[in-house]
C-alpha cells in the first residue's frame, strides 16, 4: 500500500489517517468527501495530505491501492455503486460501516469477482458522542475491536492482509464473523442501547425539560443512560434503515421485558430480574 | 451535636461517619445494625467509634443527639416505628432513604409533634454500584446533591440547622422539595434508568450469555447502559415497593416511546426522536 484514498474524513476516517501516520505509514493519504470544509480540517489536522471533493475524486480512486469508505452506511453503498466500474483487480476497497449485511451483499455483486477490486467489509467499534475531523485522534482504535465480515469465496489478497496488519498496528483487536450475525449481535449490543438512550432522552425532554429541579437532581445514572442521546440522526438513520428487522426485534423484546417488570414491581419476579441482571454484569467485570 | 447514632453502616452510613470525621466532628459516633460483621468493618474503617447490634441499640438511641437512619426504605420505616417511643423532643432523627413520600408521612404521624423527636427526611444522591462499609469514603458526598423533604409545619430546630451544616461540610449541595415531588422526579431520573438497565441486562443475559462474540464486541455503549444492572435487589425492592405508581408510570411511558420508535425506524419520525434527545443532552452539557 503506497497510496490510500479515504472517502469521508469525519471522526473515523480522519482518525484512520492519523493512526496510519502514527503507525509509520509513509505513503500518500488522499481524502475525499462532499464537503471541502471537512476535508480542510482533516488536512490541517494531518489526517490527509491532499484532497478533492467527491465529484472530482474518481482519478484519486483509480490510482490508490486502498480505498477506505468511511461514512454512514447508505453513503458507503453509494460510493460502492460509483466506484465499482472505476476500480480494478489490484485494488482493495474496505469500509467502516456500522451495519454489514447490505454492504456485504453489495460487495458480492459489485466486487470480489474476476477483474474487479477486492472488497473487505470492516467495522471498527470505536467512536465518540460527537463526530467530525476536529475530534479525530490516532489513538481512537487502541484496544477497540475492528470487526471484518469477509465473504469466504476467495483467498485473501496481499493488500487485504496488509490492511489487517495496519489495523493491528492501530492497536485494535480484530475478529471475523458472518455479516448477518454481525448485524444481529450489533443490534443487541449497540443499536438497542442507542435507541433506548434516544427514547429515554426524548421522553425526558418532553416530560421534564422545564423542571428546574432536574439538573440539580440528575446524577451519574441519568447522565450515563442518556449520554448516547447526543448521537446524530444522520448516522443512525442509516443503521436503522439497513438493520431494521433486527433492531425492531430487540426493541420489541425490551418493551415486553419492561412491561413484565412494571407488572411485577411488588412481586418476587422483580428479584429474578435483578439476579439475571447481576449475573450479566458479573460475567463482564 | 455531641453524639450521633448511625443505624445501618453500609456504604452510605459508613461514608457519613467518615465524612463527619473528615469535616472535624469531635463527638462520638456510634453504629448499629443487624449484622456484627458489617459493624466491625465500619469500626475498622474508622467510620464509627463503638457499636451495638440492633437488638441492643435502644439505649444508644436514647442518648444520642442525632440518629441517622441509613438503610433501605423499609428498614428505615421499621426503625422509625421502633424508635418513636424511645426518643424525645430534644433529638433529631434524619435518614438517607431513596424514596421520601412514605417516610415523610410516617414522620408526620410518629415524630414532629409536641414531646416527640424532630424528623428531617433526607436523601443524598450518591452511591456506587456495590455497597458495603468496605467501599465507604469520606468524599462520597463531595459535589453530590443532598435532598431534604421537610414538612413545613414547625420551625427548624437548632439540631436540624446543625445537621444541614454538616451536610454542607461534607461538600454536598442541598435542596428542599416536597416529598411527593421528590418521588416523582426520582422515578424519572433514577428509578427509571435503574429499571431499564436491569431489564436490558436481564434480557441480554437470557439472549446472549452464551454468545462467545459478545464480550469481544460489546463496547462502551453496552457497558454504560448495563452498569446499573449490578445494583442489588435488596435496595431496589424497597424503592419499587414505596414508589410503585410513579415508577410504573415512567416505565409505561417508555414502553410506548420504544414502540413508537420501533414502528418508525424507517420514517422521519425517527429524526424527531433524535432531535428531542439531542436537545435534552444539549441542556445538560
Amino acid at each position: 500500500m503506497k497510496r490510500i484514498l479515504i472517502a469521508g474524513t469525519g471522526l473515523i476516517g480522519a482518525s484512520v489517517g492519523l493512526a496510519l501516520r502514527a503507525a509509520g505509514f509513509e505513503g500518500e493519504i488522499v481524502g475525499t468527501g462532499p464537503n471541502a470544509e471537512t476535508l480542510k480540517i482533516a488536512q490541517v489536522r494531518g489526517a490527509i495530505d491532499t484532497w478533492h471533493v467527491s465529484a472530482e475524486a474518481d482519478a484519486d480512486a483509480a490510482t490508490s491501492d486502498v480505498i477506505l469508505l468511511a461514512g454512514p452506511v447508505l453513503a458507503i453503498k453509494d460510493w460502492m455503486q460509483r466506484l465499482a466500474s472505476v476500480l480494478g483487480e489490484h485494488q482493495l476497497v474496505t469500509d467502516v460501516g456500522s451495519t454489514k449485511r447490505e454492504i456485504a451483499e453489495l460487495a458480492k455483486r459489485l466486487f470480489n469477482q474476476p477483474g474487479k477490486a477486492r472488497f473487505l467489509p470492516g467495522h471498527p467499534m470505536a467512536g465518540k458522542e460527537s463526530g467530525g475531523a476536529a475530534l479525530a485522534e490516532a489513538a481512537l482504535f487502541q484496544n477497540a475491536m475492528w470487526l471484518f465480515t469477509p465473504s469466504n469465496d476467495g483467498t485473501p489478497t496481499p493488500l487485504e492482509a496488509e490492511w489487517r496488519e495496519w489495523v493491528a498496528k492501530f492497536g485494535a483487536r480484530s475478529m471475523d464473523l458472518d455479516a448477518a450475525r454481525h448485524d444481529e449481535l450489533c443490534a443487541w449490543v449497540s443499536h438497542l442501547p442507542q435507541m433506548v438512550s434516544t427514547a429515554m432522552s426524548a421522553l425526558l425532554e418532553e416530560k421534564l425539560a422545564d423542571a428546574p429541579e432536574l439538573s440539580a437532581i440528575g446524577g451519574r445514572a441519568l447522565r450515563e443512560m442518556t449520554r448516547l442521546g447526543a448521537s446524530p440522526y444522520s448516522m443512525w438513520r442509516d443503521v436503522a434503515m439497513t438493520n431494521t428487522e433486527a433492531i425492531a426485534a430487540t426493541l420489541h423484546a425490551l418493551e415486553q421485558r419492561l412491561a413484565h417488570l412494571r407488572e411485577n414491581l411488588r412481586t418476587t419476579e422483580l428479584r429474578e430480574e435483578f439476579l439475571l441482571a447481576n449475573n450479566f454484569r458479573k460475567r463482564r467485570d
